[in-house]
């Protein structure tokens, strides 16, 4: 269960509303490096999560810190879209500069929400939820975790670069800040998970496999450094050694696939002769499973 | 630039083919797990790389050899979908657990295909790029590539339990070891560029913001772990001293929000008043701006 | 069954061309608020209309009529993309106020159609079915059917305050008097469906239920106010009382969830030991319950 | 800034876990009737709320409680995916309606959540943020908030149904009583807004528009009912008269749309002659305009 | 303008009504190969359409046919829908048989629609506008809706061989017949544009290209059979001969990228020192040009 | 299985950058024209190829050939986003034709790639696998591989027009050529596959069918030429002569719909009296089929 606080997660002060800026927040709210992508991630796990509780309060705590920040964001972004004052107006007729930027606007930002933020990127593509990074295993969410925060303070130090208003500086320092502490969260879990391990940690690589799983297969014409840190030395979880592979080494003749049974109408070069697939007798083809549990 | 070799990259071979395997494999081809969504990742990332070369031939290298697993998964379900043989349609209509099995299909892999594997995941969602995480940088895309192996791997691993088929079982093994190999070979990159640090390495929280960067904002009605790896000592990159922190400790007002221009039909409540936003005089509203750029 | 004729629904004029328009009239042909997802969502509540005809004769009829509103609007489109003509392209060269324009554009127009119109929104971004609400159950849809009219319109009042073209505007006009007939329809069906009542109209709140159906649960930290329409009074539908709820006084226990089964791979924090799940005996976890099905 | 509260909004209890179950309460999660659409919605409504805080406040709380239903039945999901204990696997191989009911289940929740919820609907098609309405414009938004609780509480009480299990039904009851509310509390803002108004409410159809925004334009090819509650009588908002107009009274022809520049390629049927469009001379056409920008 | 016919383009009769196969009809309605797309895709190409009349009539004369063939499958998917009599319940839970079936059911056919069709497929994704191929061009979108035809046929084909109802199977029959004609009809228009010419027709391979434009690239490892329809002889064009070539003459050195300014952050590899990108100076780098123009 | 080849399949070469033909690029590299589209299309078509292996062949090289399109013009974007030299930065403040353009990049090539290619289209949306069409009937794929090249070889001549860099149009000449000769090979399958025929070839329309199968079914209002192609004279299949039909002339009543189930809650309107579903009896409704599999 949740509660909202009044107040802010953290200062939102713009002192020159810019909607193209507007615009570029989006993308921190609804791109695949964004709040709602690492809030729904955390919170998914968090609802999943068996074993014991330390790792799921955190994980729940930390997902409803980014719900938080998609409000910063969002509030960011609505003070963003303000004075659109009358002088302005009489502005952009007159100064191609302020013309120009007109360009660069989100234009559902005035057309479909009136001056709010939307749930979507940059470029106005709505977040799905199929950005999210959830496996089940503690090991691999956590390595998403690190992945996503990693990613998206990269994105946050971009913005911070991208904007000369001293509110927003501030507010993306805090941003990027706490997406330091994530991306140090997630690593610290790591640590204690024994990391660089893989996941899942409870298969093994066993017999000419613990061999396949530490060489690198060579898919370029050029020949590999033969001493990079994955073409030599112990593999970082201890089992095995870095050496490379000429991937033709085990590569295996295609399979010649069937030809279709007849009711798949695939074509004459691809299906079998009528009397094969059994639709010539009294038996039906390939479509006639459907057709039959369909009849049952 | 690219070439394909008539061999596949390992023995495909199906005892027995069925088709409900057939739709789970489909996850490892298509899914946010897959390996179109490592293709994509590494070929974008190698694509846009820049720097010293060996980093850009490894990813590409490797984007290649995914290239072929999609290739393998591939002929598996086309494999899979294969036996359609006139006594297992008689068996359908007779035998309800064969007929219980027909619901468990991908339908599409009749319909549509006419028995050959689509870029879609278990549930037919078509692949997208969304999924890919390629942030531009090195640090923060060699996190997100151990994470899709990790995530990759866990599913793969199922896979492998899902099936009692010798071949089917012996090509995950091989397909476990590759994404053994993958998660090495990133860790070791990652190793290279010294970990366990933030991407992006450049930015610095710096002032009041320091200790921000590394405080675990308590957001939970219960007391966190004083002990916790992330409650207490040094950070993982030894730039701070996890500690807790009150949320509300760095909140703030809600800043107001302005009601809109006229034109912006946001109803009484949100709308400031028509002299107000100049609508009233001879001055236009917030809309005006894209209108009189239009005219401009 | 449909037939086409041969005029437009509504003049088409455009009196001055403009790229950046035609990008903002694709919000109302493919976006959330658009005539694509009113015109679909009619047609399918149309099809599957149970129940006495004149309710589906209605639905389909003005299913039919937004089929040619979409026809208007991408008539507008294409006569918005029209008027390239030489002077403006040397103009475009020397006139910055033309060149900031270009920056408005949606480059689809121009690459994809060679000027016409998209199924798509003003961010370029396809109509998805998936706006569509149909719930099969009457006065849900006809709730749904006001709402997207009561978008739709606000959307079309702001398209008409974003032009100063005659033409544009004296379309505009037409469209958001076809609004105003459509929510007033939707509602007119609804009075006669007895409104404010719930839908579904044929299940009711029981025992304590009847209580929790007229209480606002209070999730935020202030007080909300105690004279609200929404916290006292008798509710719209006669049925209960509006008053104010902690929900804590309702919450529970989160119930502890089970380790995983050993072939689930969660981690060892979250799987059952190997014995109790079966796998260290002769039966297996629960993949195997796939397993075992495939081998059905 | 938002806090997450260790126990659930209401009881989870399943007596009988049942993997099908679970996916048709996925449908209630990640669909377009479910939580995570009324979640984003109510809350990107009051991030993006201008006026007094009366109505925002609501909108959050009613959000936050949201957030917690999606936690119910991300829970629900969870303990129905339990209980794939040993003797059940041993069922699945032998009893065919055991082995019947898995062909129901969503793959994912065993191949990528190793038993868990996934942010998406009965199919496995990911919540997409596409689905939200929020229209910057109170009413049109308390609307669409309206229709989305109608068509929410619809999907619940057929969820209701559609099971046995005295713990899922009971959370259901609870779950219905919420959408009660949520119904009502929208109708009694709408109420206060003075309701049936169009949305939005400060524009007026005048003129002969005036008459266009009351009449049922008869797109069928039979005559509709003179009497119905949409063909006769005021209309709701006392603004009009209802009646029945013959579409064909208003439409208009069919504008020539002039050839396309030579740039274009749009073929010789469409493409204007290549000394007209000035690419002959020494203009360039359509497709210039963005190389001259290019240069610019 | 468009006008809706109370009758059905074609008598739809279910004799036996059965859920799966309502949801297997989804696949021609929503599906990528569906109505809805070839609808979609004519209405566009209609709307869009520039030059003499009788392309465009017939596009949307076809387009309109195509919305009516929509109105058949989704009646079609309601009454195979119907049927639930209470007999069939109590089947359910004693006849193996008929549990197996619903296995295969699309959930939201009673839990989103209450017995209806939906905008989506046979795995329930929604309909995306993105499956619409319009280029704007006559010769390449009539080769699109040829190519739409052939799928939407083989699907029909496929769907016909499915079912045993005899209802089902007239249906069918007559859209089989439908969909013939509807490939003819392209097929006569691409005659009549002098097929096989290459769209579009205005853009000529001149010089070294115009040999480049007749060469298969074998990207093989093995050789490709010298006299197959596409390594030998005169292309259908007639402007070439089709040849064997081997790509690595025309490959070229990769262009070394330049790393990035210092403010992408993309990390030491690949970023400029300091004082080249001008960030050491008084200059900004790459993100600053964004700023710049936020500042203008 | 694949390898990589260090050199570029053809030169690129940017002679002045520009950051919105980066952006034009992207409808290449990731719309439904692009090269992500025919290359995921050809690579499935291929896996999933059953009959002798010539076909296969040529669609895995071909395949193959549009991964290092692909690659190219990811080079040719990341290239033009280059050259962000600190003079440029100054421009922008002071320039207003350099700001203009701006308005015209997409964001996240700066703020999401850091100066990469994504994986989208021209407006950000990301590549869809929904986009491809592969039907599993050779001659089906074959249309469908003729229009994608058609579509895309228009859109490449459009960016070809769009820009007067020399290395660029270079690089299109290239490009352009290709698609030319994959126009004519997939036509010169279709023509050893004995063209203009239908697909699939092995379903004959019989009866009434046969006249149906060939009758221009004219949905418009006004009358169809009577001499066109495709109302008069032989069918380009030579099984049937062209004529114009009036639909009317087959069509059917609108089948009654029966009310649903009582437990469907459809509204009074759509529900069968509750003493005839069952429901009043002993015997459940329509969900509750669903409720006795749960059970069973």
């Amino acid at each position: 269960m949740f509660f909202h606080h009044g107040e802010l997660a953290y200062t939102v002060r713009v002192d020159k509303p810019n909607p193209v800026f507007a615009r570029m927040l989006q993308q921190a709210i609804g791109g695949p490096e964004g709040e709602l992508r690492v809030m729904t991630q955390y919170l998914f796990q968090g609802f999943a999560y068996r074993g014991p509780s330390k790792y799921r309060d955190m994980l729940l705590s930390t997902a409803t810190e980014e719900i938080g920040h998609v409000e910063v964001l969002a509030t960011a972004v609505c003070m963003n879209l303000e004075g659109a004052k009358s002088e302005v107006v009489d502005q952009v007729a007159t100064n191609p500069m302020i013309a120009a930027r007109m360009g660069g606007i989100d234009p559902r930002h005035f057309l479909s929400t009136g001056g709010g933020a939307t749930p979507a990127d940059a470029n106005g593509v709505p977040f799905s939820a199929g950005y999210v990074d959830a496996g089940g295993n503690l090991r691999a969410d956590m390595r998403a975790n690190v992945a996503a925060e990693a990613i998206g303070r990269t994105l946050a130090c971009r913005l911070y670069e991208a904007t000369d208003d001293p509110g927003m500086k501030d507010m993306w320092r805090f941003l990027i800040a706490r997406d330091t502490m994530h991306q140090q969260q997630w690593l610290a879990v790591l640590e204690e998970l024994e990391d660089p391990a893989n996941a899942p940690g409870d298969f093994e690589n066993e017999g000419e496999f613990a061999n396949v799983a530490y060489g690198f297969f060579n898919h370029t014409t050029n020949e590999p450094p033969a001493d990079a840190a994955w073409t030599s030395g112990p593999s970082l979880d201890g089992k095995g050694t870095f050496h490379v592979v000429d991937p033709r080494s085990m590569s295996a003749a295609r399979p010649e696939l069937q030809p279709a049974p007849h009711d798949m109408h695939r074509g004459p070069e691809a299906t079998m002769p009528h009397e094969q697939d059994g639709n010539g007798g009294s038996s039906p083809g390939a479509l006639a499973q459907l057709r039959e549990m369909l009849k049952a």
